[in-house]
């Protein structure tokens, strides 16, 4: 059964450009500027706000809310909580990038009220996404996946049907969920592992295609195959990680349906 | 009526290479890396400090101050109060940047909070200068411009005589006022908007020249210059957005007389 | 007397390649994007936990710690002293960057603070060691260096002998002293100084290669050859400071032993 086309994953992604959403980020610190480097470069509009005393009222200007714990603490954590919060009664799409999730009981319990409150989608690397998936155990050691996609597929799609939502465990091979659908997309190249962040700009890009595409499976995929796909490009005249961060943004600002229906390997 | 030449612009600018003014920054997250590598580039010495148990101290030592509340919070907030009035009692020029004004009353009460401490100069969108100017209304969405500069010509001339500071809005064409004297920047490229926090970056490089040139109207339309040169100039070689970044720093660095007086547009 | 080889600093340096230790970082916003691209061109695994609630038991699962109070404030200061006493209660290697220390006694005061838990090493520009090792006195604006590293070399010694530490003055000529033994390391560009937080980056570095290596003094100086090598090398090739920190990373990332071999000026 054929879910989607890459065609249809393109159109989906391209309106972004077309209605620029305005992307409200409370996202970590390492990865702010190119986050909302990534926005841009995409055609989105982001903003990154997080305190407590703007969340709310910014929460009514906004399309999408992306909503990443990569360097949290208890006052950024009370942020999230509202903004995911209203985000929720408002009907205001969301994503969560559970970083390193199961690295302290801090993070490991944001993480599953986060869960709790409903995002429309998570995207992770296996060892955060089996985190979120199990009753207890953490896995991986900082930000970095030591647990291979395949490894976590049962728990993404138990976690999607639990939590009716749509979950994506990036790796060689991207998975993508909603608990009963699945796609694959075969994109990227390994350096971008050596690039900071890169994960997190991932999941603000589903952020902006989710204000676009009511359909979070489809919005998350095309978003993590526009990326990448752009990060593919950029890492085939990438001297190395420095020159691949640099690229990815000027591949992403410049992908048009050609290069990506080329390269694209949807399944 | 001149009130100033492209070559005395160039002058002005460049006697900060020559004394390497200490900028103190209470700045954005999104933006400190660059705006401390566009300082550095420039020729002066960046500071980023923002604890409100060393802004005071720290106060005595510096050139200038740049204030942004990009990424505000109570605490930040706070130190951007007591940093702005020593400023004011010692005599330090200082900028505002009031990123994205009027998206919350929380930033819009900071920022008219500031502007009564009294800032040298501010330089905004016309969004949020439009915010700044008006009795109440907010504009702009996020920190990208919805207006057009021409929209807040008026708003800017009347809240420069009102604060009796320097007022900048940039744009496709920037404009700068003390309220009674305009003059027009027509440099820089529409991909600069693709890059975040170049207004920011613009905004610290209008620090280090104040802490060179008395005049503030002729110190911001200075910075404002040559930074929208150095983009302009980068932006012919970039690739995009993320080529952009890093070839206005290195375009801002080799930045000479003659490159800038072959491309500022004046009036 | 020869207290290493070229050799034996490539060996030591090349096994954070191999082991991807995992190293936690409390370090300031400026250079948190940096400074994880650092670890991750070198092959380490990079980690930013700074929450209070986190640290201790994060603390557990790290491979070292390095700290840089580039932008304190109270509560990142509390994760610093409490990281830190877990780490040499645990026997985890790690390493404190003294940014800008004289310039505040709020800030003088965390930083003898922490000389007195114990870092492995302390890496600083002459003006941060000077401040480390005087008895009051303050020295340097903001992170530049306004003293020359020679200014510091008693100093130095005399602060390494006291604290039982590796202390690493760089610039032009780094010098690295365990308080009894001494090298010099005379690669770098000065180029690099217009780059932010180029220190900080090489801090983080040592912290890479002090959880290879159990001599602190042979890990400071095997990450400072290795950084400033790939500096030097990057800086022949860039136009400016943006393509010098893009291609730094690159070639750190690529760096193999021939060229670190050519180029390293050990003595």
């Amino acid at each position: 059964m054929s879910i989607t086309t890459p065609r249809a994953l393109w159109t989906c992604y391209e309106r972004v450009r077309a209605r620029q959403p305005l992307v409200h980020n409370i996202t970590n610190f390492v990865v702010m500027n190119n986050s909302a480097n990534t926005l841009l470069a995409a055609g989105a509009s982001p903003a990154m706000v997080h305190a407590t005393d703007e969340v709310e009222e910014f929460g009514a200007l906004i399309d999408a809310l992306v909503i990443n714990v990569g360097t949290l603490d208890s006052r950024n954590a009370a942020s999230m909580r509202a903004a995911a919060t209203l985000a929720k009664q408002r009907g205001t799409p969301w994503v969560l990038d559970p970083v390193a999730a199961g690295i302290t009981r801090f993070r490991r319990g944001l993480c599953d009220d986060l869960m709790r409150i409903g995002p429309d989608a998570v995207r992770g690397n296996a060892s955060e996404i089996l985190t979120l998936a199990s009753d207890g155990g953490t896995h991986g050691k900082g930000a970095d996946a030591t647990d291979p996609v395949e490894a976590a597929e049962h728990g993404a799609i138990a976690l999607a049907a639990e939590r009716r939502c749509t979950v994506a465990v990036t790796g060689a091979v991207d998975l993508v969920t909603d608990g009963t659908r699945r796609l694959r997309l075969a994109n990227g190249d390994p350096m971008m592992a050596r690039v900071t962040g890169l994960g997190c700009c991932a999941t603000a890009l589903v952020g902006a295609v989710l204000a676009v595409e009511p359909d979070a499976m489809i919005a998350t995929a095309a978003a993590l195959a526009a990326f990448a796909v752009a990060g593919e490009l950029a890492a085939e005249h990438a001297a190395g990680p420095g020159s691949l961060q640099v690229g990815l943004l000027d591949t992403l600002y410049g992908l048009d349906e050609r290069a990506f229906l080329d390269r694209v390997q949807l399944s």
